[in-house]
């Protein structure tokens, strides 16, 4: 789950781990006006322990981006299973627009980061690829638009989280996108 | 086009505009590291009088996102005099979508302003309003699914923004806004 390229030793990693999800859950709940030393006590580690991975918020912050840009990864791989292509796109829209939901206060916070500054290249070209994989059995099917790719659905779910956090009906708007993804 | 409460004489509102429009087309061409000497000689308007009416660049850019929520407003009541509603709902997602493309460096440097300060309540409010006659029509035609009410349009509408925003094809994106709106 961690974007740095130097490895950690394992309890390192675990630590950070622990943070990243104790910040998750922080933000989520409480918003962008959460302390540093909330998120150590969630993650039950020293206030030390979380400035040695995360310098500042902001770090966190850029950290905690990839890390939900990784749960999307996953939400893809584990739709990717279904048998049929349109099933795996509808349970991909579904799950994140669902994981979105959750975590209103962390969006909030994520969209207060300078921009260009939470991005994960290598987990979003994964994303893509794996996109691409189930959009491609989708257009052999016949049950997506021709124009679609695997970018233009990850760009609609960008919106798609915008959207919701308009204070839109979630379901609804899922089943907008996914009538306007339908072959027509 | 403003939203200060108190009026200002007619030259002052003038000047006012001007450098609004001139701080939309800096942003929109340069990006956020545009300079305030730059919007002031766009404007044709001494450094001063930018200073006088917009303390600090933030404050220029939360007058900016009233200021595009303006235009939108506007998109919104020309579509509305279109003889049939779903031609009115085509022609404002259309337009609007349109008018995004044309200003990525403004978008992107409004997504740099705290969660919160880029609001205009009232702007909002006949917004929503005007969609929401638009909507009511449809409906009467059976053009646009049962449960859309204009709100739900305008989050749409923020969505389609920030889709096109990931580099997508902003014409074939609208289409799948489009598609999911139609009933049935």
């Amino acid at each position: 789950m961690q974007v740095r390229t130097r490895p950690l030793r394992a309890d390192a990693q675990r630590n950070r781990e622990r943070i990243l999800r104790a910040a998750h859950a922080a933000f989520a709940e409480e918003g962008s006006a959460i302390q540093i030393d909330s998120v150590a006590h969630r993650a039950g580690v020293g206030i030390g322990t979380v400035y040695r991975h995360f310098p500042d918020k902001e770090a966190l912050l850029v950290e905690l981006a990839a890390f939900r840009f990784l749960g999307c990864l996953q939400e893809a791989e584990l739709a990717a299973g279904e048998p049929d292509a349109w099933g795996a796109i509808e349970r991909f829209v579904r799950g994140v627009a669902h994981e979105r939901l959750l975590d209103a206060g962390l969006r909030d916070t994520l969209a207060t980061l300078s921009p260009g500054r939470c991005h994960a290249p290598a987990e979003r070209d994964k994303l893509v690829h794996c996109l691409d994989g189930i959009v491609a059995r989708a257009h052999v099917e016949g049950t997506v638009r021709r124009d679609l790719t695997g970018r233009d659905l990850l760009a609609l779910i960008s919106g798609l989280g915008t959207a919701i956090n308009q204070g839109a009906e979630p379901a609804m708007l899922t089943d907008v996108l996914l009538a306007g993804l339908r072959a027509g």
